[in-house]
């Protein structure tokens, strides 16, 4: 436990308290990085900023960096609220230690600023729109821990089980994003090879077998570098496609594993995009009352999306996902070279997810997925664009943050990854879309929801739809929104009671969840019946 | 929160430290029942109990019934080691407020002891006996919580949501005995009508739709009772019998509740023995990723082990129970009435499982059970004897105490409910005898390979059989030993690698985990291959 531990975030949001208080509890030592700059300065730190900003940013840019360079081992250093927002000072901290990000609420923050020194920024009307844009720095720390509603105590434990999970990752790894769920905190590691195999087994250690589920056209491309990387496993591969998702195919594949032997001290692999994932997840759920599992995602939407978070299921008749559990992984990791062998139609819908995170997320998101649009929309693509990566990490530690805030969608935060999809899903299973195809499409409802009830730009919808066809996506909304499909809203497990949460995008790294019922939901979406 | 707060349990449990700080924390007042007593007679209690220990016992019992009259609103009594063991306090304590027992491992209480007030018994070679001794009488409190392994303040929050959890039960069921599992903490009531509608309903508020779900033997006995005491529900009936616990009918039922309307917010109710419980558990588990169940059980069986703790599962065709999922029920109420309609076969089957809790729990419900051996081998029964209502509700607190330690089965204390399940479930899916008979074959073998690697008593296989022959169930376990029930053992869940856990039973109320290969226990099962 030699590597530094920084934490960042929000004023208010406990850095320092909880950075002393883990220091106690651990026999570290503890800086605050204010304290360091004012005793330098021979000035307090708000003296300092109210005098001239970009200078005390300089400042703190360069003692951090002496820090750094000095040497922190064994040190826990808390940074002030624009520390990781400002220049290169995140990226330096992620590449010298563990970054965790304590999370906070704007009205909790107010409510904790009360009776301690003075926060001016805190009771300025524009607040929120602050918290908005810093929102989006502080989440490319290696982990966001809440801390809205949770005792100190709580959120120590909680850094100091992140910090475990940090410190299991081999060393060329530990750039990867945490999700942090206490003792079942895991990693979602980014590399570049397909699968590198001491990674994965060293999440697999002592399992009494491995089995890898995949499907045909990924097994076609990638089986002989599985059997190279992780030896000793077996490989069992479904059809490709939604219809594998169902409870027959379930039950099949759960006699098939019983039958290689497999039991309770077992593991499971999934190599493959959302449908392998999802079913895997969920026999590794269920199969003698759950056995642990690998996701190593293939597509986009995978990788960003369904191989994080736990949400396993299948299909019913009556609609998508409907039966199910939370499971999590025990680690998720994204081999880009995989992204090489997606056809062109999987690596667009893989978009829709992408445009999904960036309107969730922010501007910053929003224009690194724009300089991807050529190669999406391309039928016969180059290497992918550098922004890529940045694009994959900055959506999982998007979703990362908001799982280990609300794993079981109960608060309403995990709702917001919802985006798009209480109309989307509905499209998907109706129209024989693509998940992300449709998600696309749901965005386009969402923005229109929006400007009706949450007082959204109207111009945002026709910035969704051009970002859309930029990327070669359908964004004919109109088209799709049959009888059918605004039928199918109403069995969606999203519904409570005769309304449906719905979540609204205000603009740009703005979205909040809103109750509507399902006739104001459809009547919004298309208001005059077609002849 | 008037009602007073009793804590028992061994010494060194940590009654007063965790009752200090509770009340300190809640803004109560605490008493230590030692202190009062010593304060009355002018002496100190160990010199009182080295003097005469039966007129300590006595004092004891006066100090306690004169503070219970007095009246104890607010008030949280830690209780001496002895005090809930002795004579009719414990029966006064929970007829006053709520009963805590705090459970501890000898080996921790012997530690925790170091440097504090003398504590002989600790220290002698007794102590062991002593404490299972007494385990029984603690577990008879409304809940046992585990201290072991835990800090105070884990263990004052875990004391505060079992009472918030006891708090809403009403007040006519406040007999209960509560699984405590934190925020899921919930109560498994016994009551003698079939079905209270007050109590279920209480637990089903706000619930979007509620369908219960039952098979068509019970329902053909109950269905006006259930539409009589529940109002606004649905049912559901499946077949009865094991073939009912198949992937096929799971698929067929989610399909069906979707059918009828169910969302995130409905709940079900699963009225019915095992197979009823187990497939609308894991429905319940899975349905939109989980929604709440409560379990009505109707047979002995699913009383005391089936409906309690949260095990939930499905069939394979490879095994029993190979898929499923821990979902815990929000409440269980056990109707005794229903035990009118058991056909005698399901009836006397109950006690494979009521014989088991016996040789766990020990002396004093081993002659309980004993008791109502004449009504379980009737052909045409009377009313039940006087001591089935305790049997029942002794089994329920081991298996609540059980849970509420090890809910999913990985610290081995949940194991210890395997008793006779190893080679049991072996005996059902090969012999088609029901559960709860297979499992009293079962307890024969485990007497058995406990007699030859545990140190248990010689006779003590033959006591089990004259037990289960008292109740008219199968004993003849040799003649089930074939070749195809020794292969099943292969196949159970319960097997780690190449080795069994397998439960062993050293003598009644002594029971612990031992590990052995498949091979050893074949051929201690059957030393000779019949011709």
């Amino acid at each position: 436990m030699s590597a530094p531990l920084f934490l960042v975030g929000f004023m208010a949001a406990g850095k320092t308290t909880v950075g002393r208080k883990l220091a106690l509890a651990t026999g570290r030592s503890f800086l605050d990085l204010d304290d360091l700059i004012a005793e330098k300065a021979g000035e307090s730190v708000p003296a300092l900023v109210a005098r001239d900003q970009l200078k005390f940013r300089e400042l703190e840019a360069f003692v951090l960096e002496r820090l750094i360079v000095d040497g922190l081992d064994h040190h826990i250093v808390a940074t002030g609220g624009g520390a990781a927002v400002f220049g290169d000072n995140l990226r330096r901290m992620r590449a010298a230690g563990f970054v965790i990000s304590l999370g906070v609420d704007v009205k909790d923050a107010q409510a904790r600023a009360v009776g301690g020194p003075d926060r001016p920024l805190l009771a300025d009307d524009g607040v929120d729109a602050l918290f908005r844009k810093r929102a989006q720095h502080y989440r490319r720390a290696h982990v966001v821990i809440e801390t809205t509603g949770r005792s100190v105590d709580d959120v120590v434990a909680e850094v100091d089980a992140a910090e475990r999970a940090w410190l299991r990752l081999p060393f060329a790894n530990r750039d990867a994003t945490l999700v942090s769920l206490g003792a079942r905190s895991y990693p979602v590691v980014v590399h570049q090879r397909a699968v590198e195999g001491d990674l994965v087994r060293r999440y697999l250690e002592g399992a009494s077998k491995i089995v890898v589920v995949s499907d045909r056209n990924v097994a076609r491309y990638w089986k002989s570098t599985v059997f190279a990387e992780l030896h000793d496993v077996e490989l069992v591969t479904i059809e490709p496609g939604e219809a594998s998702k169902s409870i027959a195919q379930y039950g099949e594949l759960c006699e098939t594993l019983v039958g290689l032997g497999l039991d309770r001290g077992s593991a499971l692999v999934a190599l493959g995009g959302g449908v392998v994932g999802d079913l895997t997840g969920f026999v590794a759920a269920t199969l003698f009352r759950g056995i642990p599992v690998i996701q190593l995602p293939t597509t986009l939407v995978a990788m960003t999306d369904a191989a994080i978070g736990g949400k396993t299921a299948i299909d019913l008749a009556a609609g998508k996902n409907l039966a199910g559990a939370f499971w999590q992984p025990r680690l998720v990791a994204c081999g880009l070279d995989m992204l090489g062998t997606l056809p062109g139609r999987e690596r667009r819908a893989g978009f829709g997810e992408l445009w999904k995170y960036a309107l969730l997320d922010g501007e910053h998101l929003w224009g690194l997925v724009d300089a991807c649009t050529a190669w999406a929309a391309s039928d016969d693509p180059q290497a992918p664009p550098p922004a890529l990566t940045e694009v994959i990490e900055r959506s999982i530690a998007y979703k990362a943050a908001i799982v280990g805030r609300d794993e079981r969608e109960v608060t309403g935060h995990r709702a917001l990854l919802n985006l798009g999809h209480t109309v989307g899903h509905a499209i998907e299973s109706a129209s024989g879309l693509h998940h992300g195809e449709a998600v696309g499409l749901g965005l386009i409802a969402a923005a229109r929801v929006s400007a009706s009830l949450a007082g959204a730009r109207r111009e945002l919808e026709g910035e969704v739809v051009a970002a859309l066809r930029r990327t070669g996506l359908p964004a004919e909304l109109d088209r799709y929104l049959t009888d059918e499909v605004l039928g199918r809203i109403r069995v969606d497990k999203k519904r409570i009671g005769d309304k449906v949460r719905f979540i609204a995008v205000r603009e740009v790294g703005a979205c909040d969840p809103i109750e509507i019922t399902v006739t104001e939901l459809r009547r919004i979406l298309r208001p005059v019946t077609p002849a």
